[in-house]
């Protein structure tokens, strides 16, 4: 396995993609892989900039193509200075979301189109696509629950008014399974850690044994 | 004229672009028209950020894809809060360098390719195409010619350096101009600046009179 593997961790918010990844990178450690996790802007100065201008409280007047231009950029970034040096020295990548992140939640659920985020996306990241994308599957409803269990308090208003946006999301996700049927592996994610990371490791055995 | 009318000047180093658009304004003020003068990132505050991220000299690291899609989510920006208000008030917008300066400087002389570098401006200004693009033509030794004299130095071994890279520039606005021959107006701007000026009015007359 002399160029790496690249997988991508995908899924709503609290499909609990980010503790399993630990979980993930312990086993495949086991099994005797050169693991890095990461996830986007990663610690890169460039990309961490690009960050604090999509983020900074004060840019209200953000156009949402803007803002999904400036995630390719610092998309591309991370790719060119974390990831792709990482895989080229054969290490496995397990990054916490990546380009169907842009897709799902700007693409579908923001409504700038799949197609078009997707457009700009191929120019940030070539040919560099994954070669397996855990989806961590998990519907809106059951994700919103679990945040709320993790931040022991009610819902609020804010929270409920996303729901429809949630939705979207989820959407967004189905539409991408369907598109990307070989690459984007299904995780039941309303499952227990351990039952998810046994079927992470089992889906990740198989392309790694390629 | 309530839509107003989208101008947009291009060309290599030292074409004399930024001068004349003063001229042509004035001229244009006088037939009548209210005119906005602007240039990217045009005291746009995000877009402002994302041109320090682009020049900060410290960022030596840059891709050359992450500053491409830099300078497409500046134009965005720039182009939704200044531009477009504009077109939509009728007023006729001279804007200094936009989409073509990308596609000859990013697309054809730093070689991420012309198609490629137009997809993802395509994304960031949607229709908003200039109604008519003034395109001043000059050689590079030219071009190069008239910076010196400005600056009153020596041509020192950078600006030689740089010919090749000028020569691409060169030779992109020339693909572009076959690519867009109704859009894009040839001005010979080896010409007097009254003579530069005039012939701008001349072709925009025509475009105004539409």
């Amino acid at each position: 396995m002399s160029k790496g593997l690249f997988i991508t961790l995908e899924g709503p918010e609290g499909a609990g993609k980010t503790t399993a990844a630990v979980e993930i990178k312990r086993e495949l450690e086991t099994l005797g892989f050169d693991v890095m996790m990461t996830r986007e802007p990663g610690g890169i100065k460039i990309a961490e900039k690009i960050r604090e201008v999509i983020l900074d409280p004060t840019h209200t007047e953000m156009d949402s193509r803007t803002e999904a231009l400036l995630y390719a950029a610092a998309r591309r970034q991370h790719l060119a200075e974390k990831v792709e040096p990482a895989l080229k020295e054969g290490r496995v990548v397990l990054c916490d979301r990546f380009i169907d992140s842009s897709l799902a939640y700007q693409g579908h659920a923001r409504g700038l189109g799949i197609d078009e985020v997707w457009s700009i996306n191929q120019f940030a990241i070539g040919s560099m696509m994954p070669d397996c994308t855990l989806y961590f599957d998990i519907t809106p409803l059951e994700g919103l629950k679990r945040i709320e269990q993790n931040l022991g308090r009610e819902v609020n208003r804010l929270d409920l008014e996303g729901m429809a946006f949630h939705d979207k999301v989820y959407e967004g996700y189905q539409i991408l399974q369907e598109r990307f049927p070989e690459r984007m592996q299904r995780i039941d994610a309303s499952q227990s850690l351990e039952k998810v990371t046994a079927d992470s490791i089992k889906v990740l055995s198989a392309v790694l044994r390629k």
